[in-house]
């Protein structure tokens, strides 16, 4: 596969509760902001918001599973968290290619929406491609 | 609690194999680097690895829960991956004040330590602070 | 134990959106019918469904459970997906003697209800049962 | 996508405790076999084993991710189960089209296949397609 400016790929999930705690526990991030709705309640917020690195964690899955895909090695992620992002919320992360750089290695837009096309995640990654797919 | 330069948490843990299958299934990055050993044993690693973003989840914890701590609002992130972490290393998270900035913003150097003490994963976060704890 | 021609046992179970993200996790079964809501809004199903062969993991709770119980051998099973089971259905498996097989073989007939008692998968399993129980 | 006989998928996983122990807790099967080192070691098996239906679970993730991918509808799944598959396995779920029926139907054999290439499960689905890919 050739790799060419503008090339995209994307993956979609709804962030279920369980998610959430499910990164909660593996990392042990159990900050009220995430687990506790009463103390989310009384933040800016509101209710209790995904973890922005559980949300760039897609941004891994389509990079290792669609663009490049399989094979990629991660070498660098940038993140601007820019809007909370709910339980319940269906999120799509996305991954464009942005700079077709030398030894194979390329760099990435990177972002993540919410359903109503807002941009939630912004950043770019630097990923050293596979040599065929 | 005045933020000053230098000021410094951490977090530690073991890694699982079921931390790495956990984040996977979260995210849907079941990547064979991940979740296939027979497979991860042919690349240049030779064993499955844990997922970089899992890694900086970690750094999330230590920001919410530690160094600012509760009621942190997380900026942006950014990281390299510089080695890989296997299931059973055991990682070391760090988080340290690298610059106190204006209206409550702090930029922290981040990074994460293996058992050995070599820097597997480097980069700075900005957050905006809480205001008193 | 004798078995006859009749026995029957059951296991039910609310299903929850965190069976359901579980076992997409576990199995990388993915697919926007089952973790992406706005998506499995635009199909024939209208909401997010559960995974067909989770389904059928309840008759093999049954089987090695219940009827015939520990020390099961499960030798094959088959199931035709009927309807849809959405997040928050309730389901009942059940299995049922349909016939005692020589060497200790039983034929079950496996189904699966909703809460409106509509068989949502049917099928047959054959199983090894325990000598003694 | 037009469908033709030979068209193949497959999907690898090493096989985690934390599987078969998260497809225990979805499902309720906590056999003895699948969740007791020591009462497994008992049996003709010697240690625990994954759940038969866990293993057609990866089959629903290359019919559902892969052939014929998102969108597909799955009507029926038959499988034998031939070998025992052990925590720390890595497995292989292979669907191959069996026969192109009329109406967007599908017959797909699919089995699984451990490290040493040895068919452990055993068998056939039947799936409507998603019109067009």
């Amino acid at each position: 596969m050739k790799y060419e400016v503008g090339q995209k790929a994307s993956f979609s999930k709804t962030i279920a509760e369980s998610d959430v705690y499910g990164f909660a526990g593996i990392t042990g991030d159990l900050n009220p902001a995430h687990v506790n709705e009463v103390a989310a309640g009384k933040t800016m917020f509101k209710h209790r918001i995904a973890h922005g690195i559980l949300l760039v964690g897609f941004i891994s899955t389509v990079l290792g599973q669609k663009l490049p895909g399989e094979g990629t090695i991660y070498l660098s992620q940038q993140a601007k968290f820019l809007k909370p992002v709910y339980i319940g919320d269906t999120i799509t992360a996305v991954a464009e290619v942005a700079e077709v750089r030398p030894k194979g290695r390329l760099l990435l837009h990177t972002y993540i929406l919410n359903q109503d096309g807002e941009i939630v995640v912004d950043g770019e990654a630097e990923v050293l491609a596979p040599k065929e797919k």
